[in-house]
């Protein structure tokens, strides 16, 4: 369970206690919601109810309207590294991040992002932990990133090399034509980190707070879980969901629906 | 110009008056727009101002909620491509509509927009006109189309063969690695019907009724026009901004700067 999911009902201690009562296996952080408690504190939490630190959000964004104080972006990102690592996260998230101000060049922000990638890479390797390249809808390329789609992650991947990997969101990659292949390409290289569930809500309302819970959508996301199975991924299914109607229910009855959905939705392929 | 951009300013007559009064060669309609004169009446008044009708919006669409009416929605999209040849426009286009209620299979969608517009191209070749794919954001995939990146439209132009066409449109394919690449294809297949232009503004705030002046955003229009030109395309420029900011500015305004930014952006690179 993504802490994002119920970020505006728990804080870290709640959100561990609760994720733990409702029968989740781990935990996706998120750095400032971690500070409030203190990394040690916070990574006692967790190991005392028996969960695992699978994401940690996040190195970046790198670029931006700030992208003159590239150096101090670098840094907090090598900050957030550390972090994830002592956290004992299973991959650390990087967000390239949008546009500078004024800039209309997306192969020249794709390019940057590589050339920061790899620096910050060798960090991660010296860190112990593998970089996460999560492609975000194509809606979101300019504010937010610079890389919409999978085949994007996946040549990046190929040009940074061991260390990285990918994590697919259902939301984010969906309605792509491209989506099984690039996903078995991903799993043939054994770079699929996590996958992400949530839902395509019609109409969806926002571009950045209206994600559905699984099954509230029009994503077939049985048939995505296969193809993830068969690109030979065999790691956990990650619940993240940005959504003011989510955020606006009881914490406790969020977590409940969303593992029920996860049965429902999931459980019958996972031998697939 | 395309009538979107002043539709709410403007009905047929005035549209079409104050197109030819700030120098635009062409138009593009909307059939509900010109039903309200009349065909005839609407034919003669662009001949009378010497312009031409470019692009006729629209056939379809031709699945959605509705989807159980599929020969009302085949015959209406008949009806449509009739009126677009009466109506003297160079190309009609063909929109495939979102998914049926509860449907999740985004490929099924694929797969029958394929066959129906297959049908419908039989009837735009006896007419004589011919049929527009145009991808549009994958933001909008499931509720207004199956169609949302030129490689797909360029792979259906390519199984559907002579007499279908593409129309690039800034703000729905600007985002994509494959941009370059898949305006060199279909302009080596000598497709490219329209390119449509505008600016994606940041932040977007809403899907469909939030599009930019070209200029106003950061999409690199000089380097999409020279690709462009490059790939042989040597029809007009098409202005088609869907915003409720300038919808609310007098109709001559938004004509005047749209002309304006159109020389300014563009004309440098019409040799190019």
């Amino acid at each position: 369970m993504n802490h994002a999911t119920v970020r505006v009902q728990y804080g870290m201690a709640q959100f561990v206690e609760q994720c733990a009562a409702h029968g989740y296996a781990g935990v996706s952080v998120w750095g400032a919601e971690v500070e409030k408690v203190g990394f040690a504190t916070a990574r006692s939490m967790i190991a005392d109810h028996g969960l695992f630190v699978f994401g940690y959000n996040r190195a970046g964004p790198l670029m931006g309207p700030d992208f003159h104080r590239k150096d101090e972006a670098m840094d907090a990102a090598r900050r957030e590294i550390d972090r994830a690592a002592e956290i004992g996260a299973d991959h650390v998230m990087l967000f390239p991040g949008g546009f500078v101000s004024g800039e209309k060049d997306l192969s020249g922000a794709r390019q940057r992002f590589a050339e920061m990638a790899k620096v910050l890479l060798d960090h991660a390797k010296t860190a112990g932990i593998r970089l996460a390249l999560e492609p975000l809808h194509p809606m979101l390329v300019g504010d937010r990133t610079c890389m919409g789609t999978l085949r994007h992650a996946n040549d990046l991947c190929d040009r940074l090399g061991e260390g990285t990997g990918i994590v697919v969101d259902a939301h984010h990659v969906w309605w792509d034509e491209a989506l099984e292949p690039e996903i078995a390409r991903a799993g043939a290289a054994d770079r699929i980190l996590a996958f992400h569930v949530n839902d395509w809500l019609l109409p969806t309302r926002h571009r950045l707070t209206d994600r559905g819970m699984m099954g509230d959508g029009i994503i077939d996301l049985k048939g995505m879980w296969r193809s993830i199975l068969g690109a030979g991924y065999d790691g956990p299914l990650e619940v993240e969901i940005f959504s003011e109607d989510w955020w606006a229910e009881p914490g406790d009855r969020v977590l409940e629906i969303a593992m029920q959905r996860c049965r429902e939705i999931f459980d019958g392929d996972t031998d697939a």
